[in-house]
């Protein structure tokens, strides 16, 4: 269903009207809130996708407990086509920037902590997860998924300030996920 | 199938429009029904989703009526995204809202009535199911799916009294399986 | 991905606008075409999706052929969700009704074509499929699935009488091959 | 998520409304080019799944570096809906089909570029792949993904002469790939 939502943010990026004055070339740069805030939101909820996988390779069976987080987590997900396109829309308007950017940054902040829950609620309980995970492990996991909130933090109160403020910020944190977790492969990024 | 049902809810989520008057605080806050309708639908067809998962775990194997009741299912669960969209562009219309609240209520009786008479098919059939399952447990199982269909008929009942009592009940309805489901989880929401 | 498709049928399904003249309900019933349409359309993609689900059961190995009949056979699903709802938008168009329909059911034509080119491919290569499946059965299948090429025939020559009378025999034959299939289980639909 | 995409392709796919002037035919006929682009893509797309399938039965394990390879691979592909209906809308604009054309051309370039890279890094890395795959078939796979950069280069360095040659390039790309695969079938398309 994460790959769902991730396909579905490009039904966003409309194709500009032929019939609207202006070259296509000026059109499309116009647009260019639309395309950052697709790469962004679709580097983030990719990183969140592979955490998820690394978060169920560890896991040996699931509680109704995991389930009701994974589905809270899920509307979370399922939100972001829509907190994307907002974002996209209002980016350089005065009026609305900052709420629309604190809705987005907001909607990233609140994934992320409903990820968190999910995976502390699977380390404090060993009996879910597989026999291989040590309890050094478990704790190394919480703190890292602990850490992953604050940048989401930060961008959200970064709203009031400025709403390419708070893309930017996203836009880190998802590069920094994504991109360099080469390096830090064993740890998962 | 009900993955891609349940994202495809988001789609329904408009962005208001940067050049229709008032801020978009307002017009977000006048757009309420969408996210409540949203996130009750969200949830009704997740708690679906996973009792549909918990009775696939039970299932040995599959006669061709199991697939038609399931076809039929999927039916009900794939006009979701239409009925919710109904009842949030109607929700506080003077005229429509008693029959969109209807549609929006019938169409989750119709796939818990769907969803009930596959369960029963498969409850009185214990050469579909694995051994595991007694026929205390299956008795159980039909008890439990046949209460599940209640609530959704005095949902349905209700739209001649208000849209918004019909909402209210429906998200009641989808609290009381997903959230507290974490006590109940030896019986399955 | 016939899943996607399947699913995907709902957004053709417009919810229209509470602005528009006469009660919600004159306006769902004028969209009736619409819901036909969807219905038959789903019936028609599930019946293809659980015997795509019965053939993957017989096949121990695919080679590239049944990749790319395969490809073809999903390029013609994938264009369901658009013939279906130019089906509904010209079903009571006086002009435009005839090459509609026979759109229409050319696309379940072509889509039954391919499915069977792909189960003859298949079923003439024993090599491809479980040991336990017997040239007996294979002429069964090969039968079966040419047999299901005639109906969508008499529907697409049936366009240019009318435009009712085509969804009438698609309708028939998706609940022909959905509904009474209980009964013909061991012989699949 | 590449049957995903490749499957929402039909969503732009418009419906001519029944009110606008000229026959139903007329009006289809006009939409030739969203047609062509619709095929192309779904069948650009299909290859590149094909052998996505391919590659990943000769993966053994992944690093970390092959999901963010893949996650990118992902995002250049949910990009085709959208460049295929910029195609569609622009191919027989006077201004603007060039560029509309070497950004169709080119985002299946970068799709092509970044599957090429993800199948380097593995088959520079025998640790990740099945202990069955030589170095000579290593080489083999290397090379033919670089041969198959090629054509798109040459797609896109087309698009300042004329929107159709790169349509047309794309086209017998697809078609080569896709159609006479059956000869080609151990060695994968």
């Amino acid at each position: 269903m994460i790959a769902i939502a991730i396909t579905l943010l490009v039904l966003e990026l409309g194709v500009p009207k032929p019939e609207s004055p202006g070259t296509l070339a000026h059109k499309l740069a116009e647009q260019w809130p639309s395309y950052a805030a697709y790469v962004v939101s679709f580097l983030t909820i990719g990183v969140i996708w592979i955490n998820h996988h690394a978060m169920l390779r560890r896991v040996q069976t699931v509680d109704h407990s995991v389930l009701v987080f994974n589905l809270v987590l899920l509307l979370l997900v399922g939100v972001l086509p829509w907190s994307t396109a907002l974002m996209a829309e209002y980016l350089r308007e005065d009026a609305g920037q900052h709420l629309a950017a604190a809705i987005y940054a907001g909607s990233f902040l609140a994934m992320a902590v409903a990820f968190y829950s999910m995976q502390r609620h699977l380390m404090d309980r060993p009996q879910l997860l597989l026999p291989t995970i040590t309890s050094a492990e478990r704790a190394e996991v919480r703190r890292r998924n602990r850490a992953g909130l604050f940048p989401y933090l930060v961008a959200t109160a970064a709203a009031p300030v400025s709403s390419y403020l708070v893309l930017a910020i996203c836009a880190a944190v998802a590069v920094y996920y994504a991109l360099p977790a080469v390096s830090r492969a064993p740890q998962e990024a």
